[in-house]
């Protein structure tokens, strides 16, 4: 089959290689037939060593189940299934409290053994508690918004939910990306009145919009701190959702936060150490929370949701390429001629 | 009258200074009937930069009011009063969220012209917001307990309170000093059923162990780590509450809590960078939160648990001393040969 790995900073190719098969009873093998690229992959794109050993790629996918292991229960071959970008078994005590990507016995794509999904087959551990099925006869226009059922909607929604945007809580969205804009649709279905959204491009911001975003701010740094602030009476903002990642985002975040507020993080930090001390957050008694969604706490009250029509996470999707030109969605992506790239197997 | 100064690392000194007088309408002169000596006292006692200018030093009083400005409603000359250690208008919208260490017109004792209360009188500005009354026939047995209600035990248990301690939750308090001990037995309060108290020194676990803890563990750093999560069946603790306030603290902290728990923070961090990216707090959904605690948000509902007998929190004195000598107290606490001190103007 052909799959996607990745060599090293813009080094993404698409090689042949052996059909996964069944290693474990609890595992099944799924066709994919609709994956996508992630932001996160664009950190190792940009910062990855070069190196004669290709990462499998991708974390994103719907597909038809091909077979399952001997453990593998309620589940079956010619199932259409929807996978969380991480696998997990749904019955330890950390996914029991809703903490899925802590998993005893959950793990990532991609790594230790277990292919990526930017390929035409992927072998999932853990299948019975991972995949989540969906009707055979779903339309195919809905597709696009279920795929984000893996991820993107359900990240955004994560920061929402632990952010504890609500009625009377004011927003901050820091970042326009797929995510973030992910996070505005999230926060205005949690109830949420104000929302601003920080970012600079208008196409997107035009989205935010759409998702529910009633201010944006294109400012960056001090000058966005200000504006933000300047919105919100220059109290700060309740609930601050950083879908980005970087330092400069985090600051902004410690920035627009009001006393007793939260930021809640899930653009996947490229940093390790940063400023929580009397000077910027526990001076002003700030919350800080997030991290990888546990997207599978999550995807089973979305889905009716997508199939009824009140959310359409998919407008996200504004590019599409096929899985010989996944490179092509990586470059579109990085130079953010797209927003975020449909991969058709 | 006289007041306590502080000079530099263990320089602290009483000197006689002019009476404190009404500088604003919302101002209030109390005189002060008992005050003591806090573990954050002793953050500058170990490392003040030696100067020529005086410190006002101490933040937590019960006393007398003696004069109250013409905006002061609802308290008058003779009322006895606890204050918190912050003063606040109690009206502000950071007052009505519950965050009033970040009162709009509150600030903190001994700064910015305002006195500090190891002393025989203090000029408390918002006095209407700021000063609750106790009966003025309250036992004296009574009042070491309501004077922690100016800090000590209600820090505790605002770190309990936000690190969501409560029934089927594991708690972890690291620190042994007056505040954790109070977190011990606020967690207790909260319906916490299993409460480990790392600290070494054991009179002072021996009265965690009244409050409350459940277990106590005198090992440090990974050794500790690795004792917690044995105590937690290996899956660590739900809620950390920090009550020292240096790195290591904040290294144990994240060492010993579960995927999706909470590190709740009291004590006053003496650093300002610190881990929270994947490796730390992000990876595993950790939330941290904490900061000073919101003393006028809680003292209402703790004052009648104390005149009623529920809680003792006043056993955290273990020494008394004069206002003459207070730089006695100080040097009790910090070699560690009394836990908390009572200073009696």
């Amino acid at each position: 089959m052909r799959a996607t790995f990745m060599y090293g900073a813009g080094d993404v190719r698409i090689e042949e290689v052996p059909d996964p098969t069944i290693e474990q009873p609890t595992d099944a093998i799924v066709r994919v037939t609709l994956t996508c690229v992630c932001g996160s992959d664009l950190h190792p794109y940009h910062s990855m060593p070069a190196g004669n050993t290709g990462t499998p790629m991708g974390h994103e996918f719907i597909g038809v189940i091909e077979e399952v292991g001997s453990a593998v229960t309620g589940l079956g071959p010619g199932d259409l299934v929807i996978s969380p970008f991480a696998f997990s078994d749904n019955t330890c005590p950390f996914c029991r409290e809703g903490f899925h990507t802590a998993c005893r016995h959950g793990g990532w794509y991609g790594a230790n053994g277990v292919g990526g999904a930017q390929a035409e087959k992927i072998r999932v551990p853990q299948a019975s508690g991972t995949l989540v099925p969906i009707p055979a006869d779903v339309e195919e226009k809905l597709l696009p918004s279920l795929l984000t059922l893996s991820d993107v909607y359900l990240t955004g929604y994560h920061a929402a939910h632990m952010g504890n945007a609500g009625p009377g809580r004011t927003v901050t969205v820091i970042g326009d990306g797929a995510v973030g804009l992910s996070a505005v649709l999230a926060a205005k279905r949690l109830g949420a009145e104000k929302i601003i959204l920080m970012g600079r491009h208008a196409t997107r911001t035009d989205l935010g919009r759409r998702f529910g975003a009633t201010d944006v701010v294109a400012e960056r740094g001090e000058e966005g701190v200000n504006r933000v602030r300047a919105l919100t009476g220059g109290e700060g903002s309740h609930v601050v959702l950083e879908a980005v990642g970087h330092m400069p985002a985090y600051e902004q975040a410690y920035g627009v936060v009001r006393p007793g507020g939260v930021i809640s993080r899930v653009g996947v930090p490229q940093y390790e150490n940063a400023p929580v001390g009397f000077g910027s957050l526990f001076g002003k008694n700030i919350t800080l929370n997030g991290g990888p969604a546990p997207v599978r706490a999550y995807i089973e009250a979305a889905i009716p949701q997508v199939l009824s029509g009140e959310i359409a996470p998919g407008q996200v999707f504004d590019a599409e390429t096929s899985l010989d030109d996944v490179a092509e969605a990586y470059r579109l992506m990085d130079s953010r001629e797209a927003l975020k790239v449909l991969v058709r197997p």
